[in-house]
């Protein structure tokens, strides 16, 4: 069976995470994840401090090609290798993820609709728009409170790449999505609507009547 | 069978007419469509000159109750006589259009979502986004080449009218949407999961597990 793809993008904070977990615990095995930050590039030239100060937020930080060889890969039917990325060292480990081929593959992050070639190759493409502010207290809650950083430098990097990022790549992107919905993973509507598009095609495959 | 509501706003040119067909050739018999225009308010006491220069987009050029009073109804299993509007004399005739309740109803126009009361009776709430410069190309064609107005004519109408409209009301009634819709019914990808979901309440009814 042909995989149907689905890429989720939308800005830190926006509820892609909270979208691709309602579906991952409806479909379960049925359901595999590429994450665009498992590829984020490796820097073992750098130090810890050069890595620090790198700006994550930039189309160019990520290994996208890699990612796009693996999507094609999974789409013709081949496990691959995923690689490992390790927030608290800011580089990639050796160790990589395989993934197996899957009746459906979501493709997540916020700049996965930046690049050409790897929009392409999905076949939905949802973007989660939530407000600026709303975001940004749910990157505070999640980086302060789980992550263990301190709020001056959530602040810093916000002011210093997030939000200029978002306004020059991930803002634009929308324009490419298929679907935008308001709010993420606990719009229950839009939930509604995706999973069944979902669990239409893991019963009967791709065969439907196009318009 | 509880009928499923889906309302379809979105401003002028967006594509809401097209993909309300799209979904009328697709499902035929078991859809049926509530148009706010059909609802614009009785004039008989104005002349044809005062009634030409009244604001057709502003929410109170509706009798938004009266629609509302028919769609409860047709949601509670009843017939309804929706008013007939015609638009060469800017009025309300004395004929009404009868519409039987149906499995799925679709309510579409411009200011549906900014209503409250019929906000709330929506089970599905889309927003067709399509960006200002095509909208009104779109209009152009179709008021001049379709319904014989001069280009002066229509630039005047959206300048004075139709656009601060939109921006005061049409554009942050996008807010309650759902799901938003790029280019509307020319979207294939987001046309199907429409469908996908219309097909299942069709066949299933309402009977859907929600997260």
């Amino acid at each position: 069976m042909k995989p149907l793809i689905i890429g989720i993008a939308g800005g830190t904070g926006s509820g892609k995470t909270t979208l691709v977990d309602r579906l991952k615990e409806q479909f379960g095995e049925d359901i595999s994840v590429l994450a665009h930050d498992s590829y984020y590039a490796e820097h073992h030239d750098l130090s810890l401090e050069e890595r620090r100060a790198l700006n994550y937020d930039h189309p160019a930080a990520f290994d996208t090609d890699r990612m796009i060889q693996d999507l094609e890969n999974l789409k013709a039917g081949k496990t691959v290798q995923v690689p490992v990325y390790d927030y608290t060292v800011h580089d990639r480990l050796e160790q990589t993820q395989e993934i197996a081929p899957n009746k459906v593959i979501l493709v997540e992050g916020i700049l996965i609709f930046d690049n050409k070639a790897l929009r392409d190759l999905l076949d939905i493409k949802l973007f989660v728009d939530t407000d600026a502010d709303v975001r940004i207290l749910r990157r505070i809650h999640r980086d302060v409170t789980e992550r263990g950083r301190t709020l001056d430098t959530v602040m810093e990097q916000y002011l210093k790449t997030v939000k200029p990022m978002h306004e020059q790549f991930v803002e634009p992107s929308k324009r490419y999505a298929d679907l935008i919905i308001p709010e993420g993973g606990k719009n229950t509507v839009a939930l509604m609507m995706i999973m069944q598009r979902i669990a239409y095609h893991i019963e009967h495959g791709d065969i439907v009547s196009r318009q």
